[in-house]
């Protein structure tokens, strides 16, 4: 592998937008520090994009753009893959290894609906796949699991991976708008796509937590296989409901070790207490807690997203992948031999915070605490108040009492089973706000 | 480097304190992990310790303890050092660089006082030499300097290392206690040794600084060049002026890029807003800003001493070592191409908190600000206030006032100098308290 200290190592950029538009000027502005770092220059061959007419407001040589991507990824020695979605990054990147090139990405779709084959064509080649950008952005987050944590075992990862959904929800709490007003202020501010979509429904946190799930537990997780609930259903209501408890709502990725050997990895909003450590995470910033046996608590927080945090984790990688041109060998390939189970949804231990609205009459505590305990979930807390009527109740005209329920940990399957029989109960006018509760 | 899938990686542990207890408890309990994780066993082959009739109350084979360590370095593919100390760790480190075995330490004294003399030995023999557990134990954080952000560029590392002092000065905070006292509390809880020195007049810390702002910064920094402050000085009387102040007192490791080109590397006790993410740093756990230019702020948490997460930390060295042996490659070595220069403390841009006990009479404001402004500091904010005399006042019987002032950044020189000249004016009794302010 060693060869002349002045023969640049060859990069290609498959992408050109807010990330791949900053990967390209740090590459060049860093130039020498870079090359001082890597021992040998790092020279951009090529930039793959879709658009030639496009002005991108960067200052680069235009004849290094090109449309032939195919092409290009077979005269590097590195591809930086910044294009995002399955197609065409996987084939690309696939391409890159059969031409020997080794591959960063901040491709978090790809890897956790594909990661398996991509590893393969990353051994097979004898090449380098890395991806801390595709997780919390600049946040060194995969590394710290994939090298750091490796002689530990991590038990939990519990984390806001969506700078989108923690923006809307924060500003949700701090000035009591509803989503989609919310959603709107985003979008403003370019937190938020035209389409929200994939944040707001929590597809590209989903995709994180199976990254982060098959990285702490050395077994395989694919998106599909998280369970996933966006924030659309999150009302002001309940967002003041969690205040009310001293909680605020947040949109959780986490993936733990079940105590019979099994993963869940599920994606869903919760309601934290605003003491825990990521109650304070506001605006877009993201923040993961991770458990392990021997290090305890650890925690990470940085920016998750925009074009020079993003590039920063990539130029991270880009170095230790070119260190590896230099000097020899490869750094860690899937880690996937725990082999584990992925829990249902419904066998995922959480608690559960419910606010009835109910008839102010003698037995209906004693009519709800049955339906929990026949589900045989244990009440933590339970507090009844009564509602003033006001003048457009729909209601009948006796007097309606609030009961406000916390839980202590059971089977999801339990909690959803209790919650559908508590609205079949004649005193329950309404379910008014459900939500998981962690962080205890 | 490729060999068998069965034969044994030899690990030789040296010293078996409280953290090579742990390490050597984890390397067995964890074995099978372990082998998994790196392709090949992992085989403690000896235990290098003082004395042989101790009882350390581990489950261990006692033919593994040798009072030999010279012979045992020679006989193994990764030496463990946590002896802690110059000698006889480093003889013994380079004793197994010139036997071709690799190198995890926890030793921030010796990485500190003679970091480029591994790393060169390291580089002679071809082998690595790591060392995460030598900065805030548990905490993944060398890694991410070296490898994470080896493509960004660090401007400032801001961070709580030293857990004794972080729990001594929570205690001060959150009782009222006086130094003595909670020094005698963090003892009671085995946070303290019992000469507390190293903690508490910041060596420890300056040795962490040391190694952080050479890995930040890619430069040499020992911990010689580091200027040291402890918090023996730190009263009540500061803690409670600090709360006034809306600030808690931390002792702080702060290494950062001055605009002319240099680093300055300090270890002081210094007041923060309580609204600042390290603030909220309680008891004996560890957290370190770090800003890069791409990647914004980023923050680490977690445990920063005790055995098993130091272990943690080791361990996952280990791993990473253990893969280059089986896999080929090396980590990275010494990056100190910078070669910055390092300032004075005097040069260093620092706020003041200073507190006067001055004679409430007119013009007292306006000599002491003459005194700053003769001195080139800026002032952001004055509060004067009456103070009620009290029946043991030991001065003058005129009426007194406490004048309490908080400077924009100024070399630190200019301050001290300030502070020093305010001393002589006659309208000042004393100067009730000083101390840096950071954390804006």
């Amino acid at each position: 592998m060693e060869s002349d200290k002045q023969t640049p190592i060859r990069i290609a950029l498959l992408g050109c937008g807010v990330v791949g538009g900053a990967v390209a000027t740090l590459l060049t502005a860093n130039a020498a520090d870079l090359a001082a770092r890597v021992g040998r220059p790092l020279q951009l061959v090529g930039i793959g994009v879709r658009r030639l007419d496009r002005d991108r407001g960067l200052d680069l040589d235009p004849a290094l753009f090109t449309l032939d991507s195919e092409e290009l990824v077979t005269r590097a020695d590195i591809v930086v893959e910044v294009i995002g979605g399955i197609e065409p990054a996987r084939s690309l990147i696939l391409r890159a290894f059969e031409h020997g090139a080794s591959v960063v990405t901040a491709n978090k779709a790809l890897l956790a609906e594909d990661g398996p084959t991509l590893y393969a064509a990353a051994d097979a080649a004898g090449v380098d796949l890395y991806y801390e950008a595709a997780v919390a952005g600049a946040i060194p987050l995969l590394r710290p699991l994939r090298e750091s944590l490796a002689g530990d075992d991590v038990t939990k990862v519990l984390g806001i991976v969506n700078g989108t959904t923690n923006y809307v929800l924060d500003k949700m709490d701090s000035t009591g708008a509803g989503f989609t007003e919310a959603v709107e202020a985003a979008q403003a501010l370019g937190y938020a796509e035209a389409d929200p979509t994939a944040d707001v429904e929590g597809f590209d946190a989903a995709a994180k937590a199976a990254i982060l799930a098959s990285l702490a537990f050395h077994t395989r997780v694919s998106a599909q296989q998280v369970y996933r609930e966006g924030i659309t259903e999150v009302s002001a209501a309940d967002v003041q409901a969690a205040k009310d408890m001293g909680c605020v709502v947040k949109l959780l990725a986490i993936c733990e070790r079940s105590e019979d050997g099994g993963v869940g990895v599920r994606v869903h909003p919760a309601m934290i207490p605003r003491t825990h450590p990521l109650a304070g995470v506001r605006e877009a910033f993201n923040a993961v807690f991770v458990e392990a046996d021997a290090a305890g608590e650890l925690m990470f927080y940085g920016r998750g997203a925009g074009g020079n945090p993003t590039a920063s984790a990539v130029l991270g990688d880009l170095v230790a992948v070119a260190r590896h041109r230099v000097g020899g060998g490869r750094g860690p390939g899937e880690s996937a031999y725990a082999d584990l189970p992925v829990l249902d949804m419904g066998d995922s231990r959480t608690r559960y915070f419910v606010s009835l609205d109910v008839a102010d009459e003698p037995g209906v505590l004693a009519a709800v605490a049955t339906v929990f305990a026949d589900n045989a979930v244990s009440i933590e807390t339970v507090r009844q108040q009564q509602v003033r009527a006001s003048g457009d109740d729909s209601y009948d005209d006796g007097q309606r009492a609030e009961l406000v329920i916390v839980t202590h940990a059971a089977p999801d399957s339990a909690l959803a089973s209790t919650v559908e029989t508590l609205l079949e109960l004649p005193q329950v006018h309404e379910v008014s706000s459900v939500m998981r509760v962690e962080g205890d």
